[in-house]
């Protein structure tokens, strides 16, 4: 099969043997495999993988354990947890010490024509979601995941920071739990697809910096102004959600979260149900996040186009 | 009246008028005050604090607006708020962006022989409590705090890193919460009083690092050594309590938070009521904390004292 294997240098189209399934794994045909930011810190040498990047996909079942998976849609969850240890017998699979994470570590992941999972991490499509928004499922679910670990009340006043592919996500989510939302960003295309959607979203250059104002700070840019700007616009017993990692150390003080009774909350992948709810009932519409999509032999200017401040969603398409 | 003052440079006694109480306020006459750590700070310059320091007390009342407080025996929450903004409409008086706080920010505090609050902050001491415990009543309710932050489970396994005197109340209230409790404390004979209470505490050199064990972490130090132990010890989806602020910035890097979906909760101030309940039900006896009674008179030696390392709370005495 044809794949992208990044060898700790470069990314590079290499053939290789089609994996085979372990035992209670599912082989997948892949259809459309999504880039996402940490594919591009990936190539960049995060986490240090070594093997086939890539966890945001769609495919279709062609070997399975189950009959009834057989030529089914899916998507899959991306951590391949022990399924023995205490956090996966309390359901907390994505944070077993063991797991391997597709794409990301130790698992070949889904920039190639097939790839395997355990069945349990597998979820087939509901047949009416449109297959381009059944890429988003995986960042939905993230997205998803601030509602699991905060109790937003309707009145709450909530500031996004970014407007990247996952702040935009979050924001399209949060925007059907509270009417006092606001998203600060720094690019106007990706700031007028929020407007378009009666989304609030203003340029950081027109932000008027009224501090310690809102319940709950969703910092979603992976820069560490981001963070700075979270710890200045929550409120006394306010929120800050932590949805990207930063580069790097920096200087801190956690005295202002002692005094204010802040509370930070670090948020990473989140419930499936949940995005194919969204995607099913049309509550949230991705499709407005795709740049483009690019037959799989194009993948270096995907990737190319993938890298540019102002691009979305980039998607793989295989034959 | 006797009292001692606090100039910016150094604690002095002076003889100043009794104070005169505003409008819904009562005076008070003091009768116990405890030297708590924020007062040592103070006189060493922390929130540049200019007058009469001190905010533990228990005292009795001469003046009062409403007759049913005259002659009572009361001790007083010393955030003064202004009642009328977002935060005090919501009874979070604590957060009021205009409040003045008892012998800590623009209001005179109980290192004196009166004092005035107002009579909203004032609680009537069930007669039943010992008069030595009440001057424990606010920093046990900033222990209590944690739980109304927190739903603590049974089995969950609780690391309270610290042994001074606010560790010491947290590790008591916590204690009644879990049986899965440790405390971990560079103080053998402050770890000894918590052993003694059946409570299990463990010398830093004696404490094994398995890292990652702990559902909740209570940082109680004051040193960012505590800090970077309770990001080691929690586990992930767990919490940490912070209850101690910190001197200067030093690097940091919240990724962990994100990766291992921490909480991180800034807890200060808590519920009297809770700190009233367990001192009548004696459910938490803070009287072994006591390491001395002094009087008025004797503040330096009293002061000297506290700034010890092996002293917990140090008491003055009115007449």
């Amino acid at each position: 099969m044809k794949a992208l294997l990044f060898d700790g240098k470069i990314l590079s189209e290499v053939k290789c043997p089609i994996p085979k399934p372990a035992v209670n794994e599912v082989l997948i045909k892949t259809i459309l495999a999504g880039i996402c930011n940490t594919d591009l810190e990936i190539i960049k040498g995060y986490m240090k993988f070594r093997g086939i990047p890539g966890h945001e996909f769609v495919g279709k079942v062609v070997e399975s354990p189950d009959p009834n998976f057989m030529g089914k849609q899916v998507v899959g969850e991306i951590n391949l947890a022990c399924g023995k240890c205490d956090f996966c017998l309390q359901g907390l699979g994505m944070h077993c010490p063991q797991r391997s994470v597709l794409g990301i570590q130790d698992k070949d992941g889904v920039f190639a024509e097939y790839l395997t999972l355990p069945i349990q991490n597998v979820h087939v499509v509901p047949a009416e979601i449109d297959k381009l928004k059944t890429v988003f499922v995986e960042p939905l679910a993230a997205a998803c995941e601030i509602m699991e670990q905060i109790h937003i009340l309707p009145d709450y006043r909530v500031l996004v920071i970014g407007d990247g592919k996952l702040a935009q996500l979050i924001a399209r989510v949060l925007n059907l739990y509270t009417d006092n939302l606001l998203i600060v960003g720094k690019h106007p295309g990706k700031l007028e697809l929020l407007n378009q959607k009666n989304i609030p979203a203003v340029h950081l250059n027109d932000f008027s910096q009224e501090k310690s104002k809102y319940h709950v700070v969703v910092e979603a840019t992976g820069n560490w102004d981001g963070w700075r700007m979270a710890m200045e616009m929550v409120r006394p017993r306010g929120f800050i959600v932590l949805k990207s990692t930063y580069a790097g150390d920096q200087s801190f003080n956690p005295a202002p979260l002692v005094i204010n009774e802040v509370t930070v909350i670090g948020s990473r992948c989140g419930p499936f149900k949940k995005a194919f709810y969204h995607l099913q009932k049309e509550t949230v519409d991705p499709l407005d996040l795709i740049t483009k999509v690019l037959p799989f032999s194009k993948w270096q200017d995907a990737f190319e186009l993938a890298k540019k401040p102002d691009t979305l969603k980039v998607i793989l398409e295989f034959k």
